[in-house]
């Protein structure tokens, strides 16, 4: 018994876009321990797509295909998985008044084109689609064969496996030996000098234990073969122990936690708020902290000082030491993190201000050069500096300039 | 004649990674006009690999293999291509020698296990891999199929493919025919409605048409094949210019153009400048505006007024406004809007107040609701609302929110 994940759309044959979907599925699968062998891509044409159905549907027992469930006549994975089991289609009114309402909800109206969306085979589930208008399927067309369909957009399929495809597959039985991870996540070491520490580690049958380098932080992947969840955990939690004191304050969390979320928790529990001043960044880090729900509860606001004027008005940053010191040095990001805890009023304070590039680096400030400032509950101010490589892209050297900020106030707050 | 991508490695099926090489590769297979309808991921093992071999082989006349080559045990790919087509292996010299020299250089010692990344089919070409250890293969089993092996790492086999590959499958007759793409951008229409406004250029042979569907936005493939990117564009251009006309002022760039730069572009041209006021989005609208390099000549900077105090304080809202109307609501808005506006002297000025969820949602204001806030040089202020929908995701929601505020100051400079 396998599953077998089906892409199909040809922006990812022309290379327009990631599969991110197939790695998606392929964690969920590993995750309810449903064995996966094969995955498959092929374009929005008839013959090519029923020729993979019967290539998979001869070695895989569930297929599990994303793409094609759109409303334009190039969306065909429906209608191709009917005809190649010989099954009408037939309009679903359920599906069709979900679709139209909408569409009212958003204030449009539903155009006829979107009427091929409520076409359902004959015999087959309804798998509801909360967070747009293609629903999927799930449906045995004959005993030995599942099949479940989404759509390609990645966070209407997400939701829809969370809300509908999991129960589903539990209830028929799946889920039972699982693969249970936990990855352990580490900011401020590099890969290899991680990997060196936690070397003995690797040999280990179960769990096992492997190293990821993601942008600027390093992860540590702990798997688990066991019959449930809570076995899994018992026999992770030691190693993870062991783990997380080799890796010292450097290990920042686990699984879900972000650097920011982190941070958060460590606010909340200090009953304390938190203001920035971004330049470089443009308001990123404010962005990061808020991704957070309930960051209200500590995060009070900021001011993107992108412009230097805004630094001296609404930061107090003086004239003269801007034009001494530069917008990027030391100095200017301690003032830009006093100015805005003391405008805000809040009890931590954080500042960015550096050179994102591609244009505006000199020998004496390259791309990449970045100073964090932080300013405490006692007043105090201190700065950080970061040189993040004059070759790194913008996008990163934005990224990492928030990351560091929080990590830096993550250590004062441990 | 076409080309296949199969892809080798269980950390794909487990979803330990994202398939980028797959990606990379069906772009540069377009790039150089080889069709390629299939691609396939296959764990480290060799019975399935053999059938997947098979397969591809009967369907395809170049297939192009990923990952694999390592000198591991579970790095199976080359003997198992040499056991398919019954083809002993041959320890190859002047690969040994080049292994050992990079070892050499890096002031290591060879492995044993390296020596098996020296075993080449007899009668394949070695493709050399300058960056790395594992050397990819060119091989003809027979005259109608062509195999090219690359490691999985991602830089190494890019690196190969630039030096080898390409001259390779332009010598041998290929990359005489391109595929050339302009992706148009749309935002504020929904993917049915605006195919129903083009679906008669969906039937065009050269160049195609067809649609797409993104985050809040959606697109239209124009693809030429052409013997040239000079003669592709001729053909490209004027069906670009009837979808742009038909598509209006929904239709807001090309290619790698976001709403972020073309608002930029349009400041930039207009001498104006612009400054955000945000609530929900936490400096999200901020960031979006200056991923663009230079956003300084326009973008001066904002307030993350995330607390409600921040509003009063700052960006002078009316406390008694705020009580009767609530944060997220149109007067408040517009306040927001006007506030920061007089505060950084900018000739524009953004806001966004809205419920990003999960929680804090009412009947009367749910989830997804959102008022964006807009300040013209004449000191007018507007408002508009937006219902986003009380089932999305917070990021979404938020970063919808951002666009959405980006597109009405689109529209408004236009």
């Amino acid at each position: 018994m396998s599953a077998e994940i089906i892409c199909v759309g040809t922006e990812l044959l022309l290379g327009n876009i990631l599969n991110s979907n197939a790695q998606f599925l392929a964690q969920q699968l590993a995750m309810l321990g449903i064995p996966h062998y094969h995955q498959t891509v092929v374009g929005d044409n008839r013959e090519r797509l029923k020729q993979v159905i019967e290539i998979a549907g001869a070695r895989s027992q569930i297929l599990i295909f994303t793409g094609g469930l759109g409303p334009t006549p190039d969306d065909l994975t429906t209608e191709t998985i009917a005809e190649f089991f010989g099954v009408p289609l037939v309009e679903r009114s359920e599906v069709l008044e979900d679709i139209a309402s909408k569409y009212a909800q958003r204030g449009r109206i539903m155009t006829p084109s979107n009427r091929k969306q409520a076409l359902i085979p004959e015999g087959a589930e309804v798998l509801p689609n909360p967070a747009g208008t293609a629903p999927g399927i799930i449906w045995q067309p004959h005993p030995n064969l599942t099949i479940l369909t989404f759509p390609g957009v990645p966070g209407e399929m997400r939701r829809m496996w969370q809300d509908t495809a999991i129960p589903y597959l539990k209830s028929i039985g799946w889920g039972k030996q699982i693969i249970y991870s936990r990855m352990l996540r580490f900011w401020g070491i590099p890969e290899s000098a991680l990997a060196e520490k936690v070397v003995t580690f690797f040999d280990l049958p179960n769990p096992t234990v492997a190293p990821y380098a993601g942008q600027g932080e390093v992860k540590l992947r702990i798997s688990a073969l066991a019959s449930s969840p809570t076995e899994a955990k018992e026999l992770i939690n030691p190693v993870e122990e062991k783990l997380r004191q080799i890796g010292g304050l450097d290990c920042y969390g686990a699984d879900d936690d972000t650097i920011a979320s982190v941070v958060g928790k460590l606010l909340l529990n200090a009953g304390a708020t938190l203001s920035v001043a971004e330049s470089c960044t443009g308001g990123g880090l404010g962005q990061m902290l808020t991704t957070i729900a309930g960051s209200s509860n500590y995060f009070v606001g900021g001011i993107i000082s992108y412009d230097n004027q805004v630094k001296v008005s609404l930061l107090g940053v003086n004239p003269e030491d801007l034009a001494q010191h530069g917008a990027v040095s030391a100095v200017v990001a301690q003032q830009m993190a006093k100015g805005v805890q003391k405008l805000l009023g809040t009890s931590w304070a954080l500042s960015i201000t550096g050179i994102a590039g591609p244009g505006g680096g000199t020998d004496a400030k390259p791309v990449g050069l970045v100073y964090i400032g932080l300013a405490a509950p006692d007043k105090n101010t201190e700065s950080f500096k970061y040189q993040l490589g004059s070759q790194q892209e913008r996008s990163l050297i934005r990224q990492m300039s928030a990351c560091q900020a929080l990590d830096r106030l993550r250590r004062k707050l441990l």
